[in-house]
């Protein structure tokens, strides 16, 4: 039997369950140890209700693990490097049709219509039942695109690093930051740091990070911030405005990124904005209700009001990338503050629904 | 003395002034008798002071006249054709200072800061008085964008296009529709029929209007328009988001067009958008109030919310390309119902803003 | 048994060859019979050895026919379309793997590295054999990109637009014509008619078409051509370039596309490139040499030289849109000036090589 | 009297001439005291004759100075900074019109009808002759565009940067890099090394430069550069080749920039292509001559081949503010190694002419 964690009921503690051990596998399918399962500030989204899923769900979509068994055929991961059993492995959490409107003609498979995310879209009620992270093993359907690790790269870079940096990636593709940009992101949480890195990378001659705790702030700068403002020193939106023009220039930011969640956090970063800057809306991923919202601002200061969701197989390939160069994969492992066993899941997902400590993951 | 027709307190009956003829031209000046001058929408939301202006405000920043005088060193128009005297000539409203923040570094010279337009920004109090198109003259400043008309082009052409093609020219550049694109246009006003007008010429495999009333649906299928939607036979904003469907495809349109102005098209508009559209916020010049909004939309259907302002010299040049060439001039001539003399331009403006006709204009 | 034309050896007679009916079809397979085979300008450059392929070869690579069987589980055309045993239906002539490098990392499936096309790419002696549109029947492989005909479109518009359009679609996806551009267009073959309509329904205010000889220079102006220059009278390139600037204005044209083939066109059409123009380079398929050229121009003119290879399906999809609205499928039947059965697929093949008809087509 | 140097004939000795001291300066005009005068690899290309310029030219377009006087009017530098007699300043080389095809319509300033650049384009023979940097003293016309340095930037890191970081600045927002690309330079002189660290700055995962001498290479690694290829290590082009591919991957760069100015280098460059890759043309300056090409691997590779004359005065601003980041001042001051009085300017163009050193400069 396979210990795993499983939401039952929104709102509720997780529930510790025993699934059947997959049988022989069949062609494609991968069946992984999990290592190490990130618990991502979605997941509290889900629990809470927040977007339509099917429960019961064994929740954790951002993972690393080692291949167990794979099936027959399975050959190569993504990046054609040979597949053995004993490889570390992580893997993109969606797979999609490559056959749909959206995959086909329209090149936005991250919207495919048929596209399931493992620990997400996934009944832990019906079989083979292990579809999600919070569990002893994994079981990847044909089609996943998995891709080994580095000997170098620790699990932990990873999953610190998380659907964040992807989420990050594929955003700053369709919003992207250029060379001597004047960048402000909102929020530090992972995917404000995320940002933050790719901003840096893409040539950002500034970045600015609004948000908090002070403890995400200090590692915000080790990101690589220019400056950092702590929305509880100045709580009033009229003074953080002043204090991030006092940043920016008076006239505003180039590329502003969301990465708050909170739905009052895109009409402040419309403040944050010059007249045509881009404005990154990527932290609005659960439906957290409505703003009151002056549709005028766009036009006025002819923006580009740019939302992005999930990311491609290929935005792992460059997290991985990114990751596998000096500094970046220290700095995100460094994300990581609290560790729990499988058995504490439900211990676990409270610290991130709190926002009291950095990164959580569970350690199966 | 110069005729002119004055808005002096918003939302009360313009007045009829006279103020004094010119005297001698400084250099790169030009004085213009106006032919036909168009009452935009824009007009009024300005009565309504919907918008920042100074009072007293000669109105009218679409026109056509003729040069009386020109200043010394005046000699070519915008496209280098030679000015004289008796020519007939339309001009860009604005003029942008070519050296801040925005026309410098950030070329986006429709947000100068210290822009100013005809018809819009200057006292009527201070000389030399004639800024604005509801007037037998206007004095038009040195380093104004001039274009002498061609022969063949009618002034009713000019200004039955007026400042809706020129806007729609600069947002559907931010926004461009691509060959084979499916388009949804909210609103058959003048801004609607333009983005009609060069989605037709952008290669749009299907144009939608959504608007009102009939007579202004006929003129859209004369347009090209491949369907309309009209309003008043949707009232229900479900059912008419369906009738939009069947038209577009169950998934929505690659491009919407926003070119309505009253907020709540926005949120109307964004159902109309497939995921991963371009969704077009043109209407929204004057700042008629707030929505309730959220923006989870944008950020899953990976949104590109996109807002324009205005227009430079050059798609004032493109306008009259367009304009030139065989059907357009005719069909934009035929969006003129209404021709008023100046005496009576406060009747004039009346009929745009009860929108109970096509487009009106004055003949001083 | 099943009858095919043959290309053995280089520059020698096609050879009138049968192969055995195909069994039982794999699950994913397709077996058309061909109603209508285009013979492509391609065609004559592969019989003459410039591309690297494997003899013996069927040739043809845009064809339409009918489905006379279908293997399992082969359910759905590309465009999600219900496909049954005689339904009339056209194909990609590409496979691509869509896991490697071009296909996954880079998004360049048309170069993708294991790529095979239909008529070009599969030995004929090797089981199944029938792979290419010479031929009674065409073995489809599973993944083939199978497009059923709406059934008021013909086969001989399908035919006659041929790989051109789709060649089209995509060079100008890649280096677009916007709205309002002038455009000129070396050479009036396929391919050069099919980025003249490509060119029109993307808004050129202007296409000039420089080529030969005189009915393909009628058919262009039948396409839309605002100007034709015919070759044969303009025999020196400084006066043809003097022709062509007396067209788009004198500093040259905003888009050039190269459709010719000859390598020499590719510095004639640097002359006709406006400073900053895009020059597509759409037509030096096969390696025909090489010419004396001065890379200075490039930096001097700020310039942006586009190859494009080939097409994927979504340009299928595409050229089927554009065929299917009134006009362009008649404009585009009516390139087909010669037909010949299957039996005489090698005097067809003549026909193109002494480029002295329109469009030529084998009625297997 | 005012000391320079002259061009007087192509291929000869500059002569040291005395100008007239300019007497009370016009509108907007500025003199300026040279400070430190760069010795372009461009001016070496002026000296043989292989651009039209008329002589006699005061050479010199990359410089620093002081302002000595200031004409009516001329309160502001380019970025609004107040200008006062005594500032530290530089200046964009060239003047353009505002009011041609290509500034107005085409948006391609650089390529003005009637630009005219400092130190290249003007008759040292007429009034009021100072119009280069190799002199005592230059007179800016009204329009320039003067940058006050900030007090800690060197005149050497500006003059060391020179037109090279400018030129590669616009030629590199042509043809972007883009986050996580892999990179080739072709040669390692000032524009290479330009080039290199716009790269870096723009975030490529690796930069490979291809050149020589060893100390030119040794700066490149100083630069940032992943790897240096010494073309005398690797003297036979196909040896060249794979040891670059060595580093790429075996498909080739995602962006490779031309920087050699040898004709021979475009086709070299070539190779180091991807499939669909960028490749910046940015060193073919001067008309250096022919060379057999094949235009078959454009449209292959599907290539997009991209040139880009000068650059504009927000290239400077760019450039001015990387300048006044940590590290990069430093390292653009670091290529000077030859300093030489006004008085030797024909050795010093000497120095540049044998590339024997690293970037030269004048201190008149």
């Amino acid at each position: 039997m396979v210990k795993a964690s499983v939401l039952e009921a929104f709102g509720q503690p997780l529930t510790n369950r025993e699934y059947p051990e997959p049988g022989e596998l069949a062609p494609g399918e991968a069946l992984v140890r999990v290592e190490i399962a990130g618990i991502c500030g979605t997941d509290a989204h889900l629990w809470l209700g927040q977007l339509p899923i099917p429960l019961p769900v064994i929740l954790g979509h951002e993972s690393v693990g080692r291949l167990e068994r794979v099936g027959p055929g399975l050959k190569l991961d993504w990046r054609g490097n040979p597949l053995r059993e004993g490889d570390r492995v992580t893997w993109a959490s969606s797979i999609n049709c490559g056959e749909c409107f959206y995959c086909r003609l329209k090149r936005q498979p991250t919207r495919c219509l048929s596209r399931k995310a493992y620990g997400i879209s996934y009944n832990a009620s019906e079989a083979p039942h292990l579809r999600g992270g919070y569990a002893e093993k994994i079981l990847l359907r044909p089609g996943s695109s998995i891709f080994r690790l580095p000997g170098d790269l620790p699990g932990e870079a990873v999953v610190g690093a998380g659907c964040a940096l992807t989420t990050a990636i594929h955003g700053l593709e369709r919003a992207p930051v250029t060379w001597g940009d004047v960048v402000v992101i909102q929020g530090s949480g992972p995917v404000g740091l995320a940002a933050l890195a790719v901003s840096r990378e893409s040539g950002a001659a500034k970045v600015v990070v609004v948000g908090g705790p002070n403890h995400r702030l200090e590692l915000a700068r080790v990101f690589g911030a220019d400056a950092t403002i702590n929305i509880s020193e100045f709580p009033d939106p009229a003074q953080r405005r002043e204090a991030v023009l006092a940043q920016t220039g008076p006239h505003g930011a180039d590329v502003v990124v969301e990465c708050v969640g909170h739905p009052d956090a895109v009409n402040e970063g419309l403040g944050f904005c010059r007249d045509g800057a881009q404005f990154l809306v990527l932290g609005q991923y659960a439906n957290a209700g409505e703003i009151s919202f002056n549709p005028h601002t766009v036009t006025r200061k002819q923006l580009r009001m740019v939302g992005s969701w999930g990311f491609e197989p290929r935005h792992v390939d460059a997290a991985l990338t990114l990751l596998a160069s000096t500094g970046w994969k220290e700095k995100f492992a460094g994300e990581i503050t609290h560790r729990y066993p499988l058995s504490e899941a439900n211990a676990a997902l409270q610290t991130v629904r709190e926002w009291s400590g950095g990164k959580t993951v569970l350690l199966p």
